[in-house]
């Protein structure tokens, strides 16, 4: 029994993610699939990145992580797989999964060249289905990873958003929005040093001024708090509403935090 | 094999479902795991209580069901595991587990402080993943519940809102519109004892007025019917529409059944 | 570990597609239970129809599809399972699986007539939970589909709208849009002898006209381009955004190649 995990941006309304898990399922009828979401905005790379870097180390060991947000399916862009000390990712070498990597011990990285491990017919259009569902479940039953294809060179990165430290406060901004309307920060909990006394800023698009507070629930419904969130970021929230609604919250917006 | 079902306010737009996962089969690697839904309004306690009420009994005997609708995490609000002569339920003390627990034999009812069962680092905003997947996970390799921490004095319940018994007619009100904007009342279809005079009855927000069928399809497209439904609950539909959309329905609306 | 499919119009807001995995569950507590869709648009069996037809073929031999876009329920159409060569088949008879069926060879067909199979109790509005996901569960296990009951006639089809040949060009439609906003047509790739010099028109309900690509980023963002989707047929996008909602397109509208 090997956990195979799906992130991507094919959303469920359409046969995508079924098809991807028939597939795996007929090379590794065992397999226990889980989905990490399929919605990532289309063709949003760093929505893909956060969702998998916050989420992948909660899997067990030798868990198959595949990472479809795949905007340029059909170009030449490298499909690759990499093993970490803990984990195997799959997918695009376009950097979706290189802010899960920069916490793991990469142990290799190759390139998916060898079609017998694919499906017979490739589309332009569906390596998921087609590349990455059969590649991830040939690793979930042992398959060495060499199998694949030559080792691969330098792989695509993008880099992480970290925040400023300015005079008297840190300076960072909101990453992703979540399903709750919560606009989680790049501003990690160490760099917060005095709890009590902080205060976090929005300027833009609308002016907000909180706490940082220990519960959604510690300020009145309707108020905003700051709040150490589950993956040890700040986060900007609104008791019982979405705070991106009500303030008009973007990813991108700066975020300060006086000391 | 043993099932767990979850049932959440978290959407699957973000990664905390396939986080929860991941941690239950990092506990129980042949654990089958059960979406009932994650679609339960942000917060709506109620919502996820008649969810988990109309569902949880079509599983297997000792599935673990966990229902995470829970506004009050990180505040002292406490977290539960009951066991019913056939199931056992994980969640908040906040009353998301009260509608179906009021069908079934309770067993015990403790409450979850033992941390040797929880994940090692516990946020302020995510015990779906921290507290209740893993505790759900390690009761469904046979944990002991009385391990988890003390016996739970009284748990928190919502009363279920009971239709009323006037003059020639039962009144309800309508509980839930499902995605079919199918408009479902809290009353039992024992209570229709005529169900060929029948006449069911919307004074607000429109006026609608429909007699009783036993098929969506009895009337003829666009046509308000009232249909007893899949939970034994009378509802009001319209054939090929959302009744819900057509005639502004909401939840709390007054209906009433002439008998 | 034997995979059974599900694709409905349910939706994943409310409880109904978990029921229907905890009634299989209690039967086959080993089943590998896959989600094709949840997201056909309510009662709209030519979508279901489609996500059958573009998926099946890509689960393990022996799995149970079972496709439940079911506006008849309650009423007296029939209710099937099917026996291919390498599937089972289960659904309301009203054309759902018909598309998936022309491209198998028909073994056998059966009306779901035993209730020994089924639920004991069944409701008028919810037969993928009281009869579809049971007898799937059942044959699952290696129930002999003859036991469902009686020999089905003729069962009904829907015809496949079929693309025609004029003078110089194939004339097709758009038979799907996709959640990325592609609108899929009827036309295969083998009508498309000469793919260098191919055009492909659209004029309502606005002027199209594009090239045929090997990848959506075959051209600069915001530019259309046509493409033989995964499933073999010519698809029209945009590159990073979606078509349908910059041409207003739908399913229905016309679509010209010029060969």
């Amino acid at each position: 029994m090997r956990t195979i995990s799906l992130c991507t941006d094919f959303g469920t309304s359409d046969w995508f993610v079924g098809t991807m898990k028939g597939v795996i399922l007929g090379i590794n009828a065992r397999a226990s699939i889980v989905d990490i979401t399929h919605g990532i905005p289309a063709g949003d790379i760093r929505a893909g990145a956060i969702a998998l870097k916050m989420s992948y180390r909660f899997f067990p060991r030798r868990t198959v992580h595949v990472a479809v947000v795949d905007p340029g399916v059909g170009t030449d862009r490298a499909a690759i797989a990499v093993r970490t000390q803990n984990y195997f990712f799959v997918g695009p070498d376009n950097g979706v999964m290189s802010w899960a990597l920069a916490s793991e011990k990469v142990v290799g990285t190759w390139r998916l060249e060898n079609p017998k491990y694919f499906l017979t017919k490739i589309s332009n259009t569906f390596h998921g289905r087609d590349i990455f569902a059969p590649v991830a479940a040939h690793l979930s039953i042992g398959l060495p990873p060499q199998k694949l294809g030559p080792v691969a060179g330098e792989i695509v990165t993008i880099p992480w958003p970290g925040p400023k430290l300015l005079a008297g406060k840190v300076q960072g901004e909101i990453v992703y929005i979540d399903h709750f309307g919560n606009a989680i920060t790049n501003i990690e909990s160490p760099l917060i040093r005095n709890r009590e006394n902080c205060v976090c800023e929005i300027a833009r698009p609308r002016r907000i001024r909180c706490r940082l507070g220990s519960s959604y629930a510690a300020v009145p419904a309707g108020q905003p708090i700051a709040i150490i969130g589950s993956s040890g970021l700040l986060e900007v929230a609104v008791n019982g509403y979405s705070a991106a609604r009500k303030f008009g919250l973007q990813v991108g917006n700066i975020v300060s935090v006086k000391l």
